[in-house]
């Protein structure tokens, strides 16, 4: 990528202390999830699908059943992708001061296909080591009819700004006499203990990468 | 409401199991969370934004400036509504069938604005309540400016459709011979210790409504 950041529709209206533009600063609230809500459009009106997703580089993706109506409606069309992370909750004096602390991710763009076959598997294997560092090594390699019911969709990380509010309790000054709790109650997704399959080997030893996962989470904070 | 619900855009495409267009399991998927995305058109182009949100009888509520672009594109157009709970990774033992557990709730509809001040005031103090059980009792009443400066928008949980998985690894039975650890790895919002505000008085005590807000979080899993 060059050039200027292309903002001016991602650009924030109001509140522009939380709004960043730059690459390192997306690049983190992204890698920070991988779950995205996709807005795109159905004759005209909007629909937001939750999915899992990934970036690579400059671009975000996302998959689906070949046969998904998200994933053959967005592709050639414009997309918004949005990640969120709520970080807590801002309990200030007064009901108005009340607010979120939070990171947001807006991308905005064209989604593509991913239609190479080897480029697909390549793109899926990277989703799941993503997440599960070393998995698909221990996996059996996809299946030709597996790739064919598998669509990739991607989006240049081209049009985007991040949103963040990482702050405490702003009040009235003259609120600051009342008194009321006020302060900020922490959110974090946690991943909780692994929950072997029924049919699973005795003695099949937990893989690390379920750690992994897990203390990615507890460092996905702001 | 009565009547047939309207189904029709809303409607699962695929995996028909996971779909569900009564009242109470939606409700109890959008009472279980307070952030929504909601998708809506700037210039004909799909835009998501996340929010707070909350619920009352068959409506969900959102709230922001009156200056904000979401909020001013949103009003009497049509938008979308997704609130996501990811529950769970689920590991298989080909990628293939890696999955997520999840329950979502996707409404259709025109938004509309709540304009009465002692009405947009009352939806706005059950916000507050419906977050913070009985703080509304603890703030100062909100000023008629403040109720000016933010803006409340309404949709009804009419064209709606809950999505959910909640289930274990589903491999094909060839693969499961093979020796990979699969499994569920749960997944839960959890709220940390409060901060208290650093200008807070001494002695203030925490409200049991702080207590009572993680404890809802603890209930919101499937």
């Amino acid at each position: 990528m060059s050039g200027e950041p292309k903002i001016d529709r991602v650009r924030l209206r109001r509140r522009h202390d939380r709004g960043h533009y730059d690459k390192e600063t997306l690049y983190a609230v992204l890698d920070a999830g991988f779950v995205a809500h996709v807005g795109y459009l159905i004759d005209g009106a909007p629909f937001v699908t939750p999915t899992l997703f990934w970036r690579e580089d400059n671009h975000v993706y996302w998959h689906g059943s070949a046969a998904s109506r998200m994933l053959r409606q967005a592709e050639g069309m414009p997309v918004c992708v949005t990640v969120t992370h709520v970080d807590g909750m801002v309990l200030a004096r007064s009901g108005f001061h009340h607010s979120a602390n939070y990171r947001s991710a807006m991308l905005l763009g064209d989604a593509f296909i991913v239609a190479d076959p080897d480029e697909k598997a390549a793109k899926l294997d990277r989703f799941i080591d993503g997440l599960f560092p070393g998995r698909v090594a221990e996996l059996r390699p996809a299946t030709a009819q597996e790739l064919k019911a598998t669509t990739v969709l991607g989006l240049a990380i081209d049009e985007a700004s991040a949103k963040i509010r990482a702050a405490g309790v702003k009040d009235d000054e003259e609120d600051y006499a009342l008194a009321v709790w006020a302060g900020v109650v922490p959110l974090t997704m946690t991943a909780g203990t692994p929950e072997p399959d029924d049919r699973l080997a005795k003695g099949t030893p937990l893989p690390p990468h379920i750690a992994a996962f897990a203390q990615r989470l507890k460092g996905a904070g702001a």
